[in-house]
Order: structure tokens, then sequence, then C-alpha cells
């Protein structure tokens, strides 16, 4: 993962963490790419302000990941969300081609919606 | 939820934010029962010490809860591994006692697998 897309995931984790100052920098700088200058001139503050709020942030950020880990559980969600899709995709299938049950394709459904959800949270 | 489970469940999820001494103070109190005054010798600390150390400790993680939602967020998990688990169940005993697809059944087994490892998570 590059920094910066890590720098990303980690503020959709944690942002609510920060104040709101340092959250705008961090976004300004990591999700919109503008210059320390750009973000000096939108938040009135300097430019070495900008980089010690975006410094302090990052260290926020990284602990709170080292002692809550939630990008960690996330990925390990989203990768049984992966396997359990895929199997219940054969399984529809099978449903689909050989057994057309009713039965099952309703319930397939249902699992499908509640996949569907946990892939938001 | 009675505040002594919703208070041991948060600390399940935000413990690790807190120092030893506060983590401590707050299971004592909470997951085994000790009285403040049994807190304070075990702790070394004085009994209005525990006091303000469980009182603090709990600010902490309800600001935690309200900034990161994690407890609320596995509630909504857990809930949908119900409904996932319970219409597996239902393609399960339908597969069993009428269709007999190994294949079906293989699909099954993996994804029971995943919905363990999620509940653990």
């Amino acid at each position: 993962m590059s920094k910066n897309f890590e720098i990303s995931t980690l503020l959709d984790y944690y942002g609510m963490i920060l104040t709101d100052k340092q959250r705008e920098a961090v976004e300004f700088y990591y999700n919109d790419d503008l210059s320390l200058g750009e973000i000096a001139e939108n938040l009135n503050i300097s430019r070495q302000g900008v980089r010690d709020s975006i410094k302090r942030s990052e260290a926020i950020l990284y602990e709170a990941e080292e002692k809550l880990g939630l990008m960690k559980l996330g990925k390990v969600l989203n990768e049984s969300l992966d396997v359990i899709k895929k199997n219940i995709d054969v399984i529809d299938e099978l449903n689909i081609k050989r057994y057309r049950s009713n039965d099952i394709n309703e319930s397939i459904k249902v699992i499908l919606a509640e996949l569907e959800k946990l892939r938001d949270i």
C-alpha cells in the first residue's frame, strides 16, 4: 500500500479523533493533493504550521491503528466477505442451473443483501 | 445493556487506548467486581485516586465510542452474521434433504468457516 493511500485509509477509520483543523490539513494534503503553501493559505496558518499539523496527525493515525487495528480488521472482514460472496455465487449458479429451489433462491437474496450491508460498515 | 456490561464491552474494544493503570483499575472494578478499597490496595494508590482514574477512564471509553462507534459496529456485524448463518442453515437443510449436492455442501462448509472467523474479530 502506498503511503498516501494508507493515510487516506487511516483517515477513513480514524479521522474523527483528529481536530477539525488537523483533519482538514491531512485531507487537503493526502486526498486533494494540495501543496503545503496552498493548504497554509486555505487554513490561514503558516507553511510550517501545516507541516507540523500533518506530521502530528500522521503520528496520531498510526498510533490509533497500532492500538485498535481497525484498518487491519477491515482488510480481514473484506477478505472474508469476498470468500463468502464467491461461494454464495457458486450455490446460486448451481441452484439456477440444476435445482431451481425458490427457497434456496430466497435465502441467497437475503444473504447477498447482508453482504452488501457489511461492505459499507 | 447494564452500565457494567457496557463498560466491560467498551473495554474489549478500546482497552488499549487506556494507560495500564487506568485499564487495571477499570478491569478490577467492572470485570472483577472489586471494591474501591481493594483496588486502591492492589494498585498502591489512594481510594480517591482509584475513583478519579475510573471516572476518567469511563469518559475516555465513551468518547472513543462516540467518535469511532466500534461497539455499535460490532452489534451490526453480529446481527448480520446471525441472519447469514440462519439462511445458510436453511440452504444446508434443503440440500441435505432434497438436492444432495456435494458442491453446495462444500461451499456451505467454506462459508460457515468464514462466519466463525468473523465472530471472533
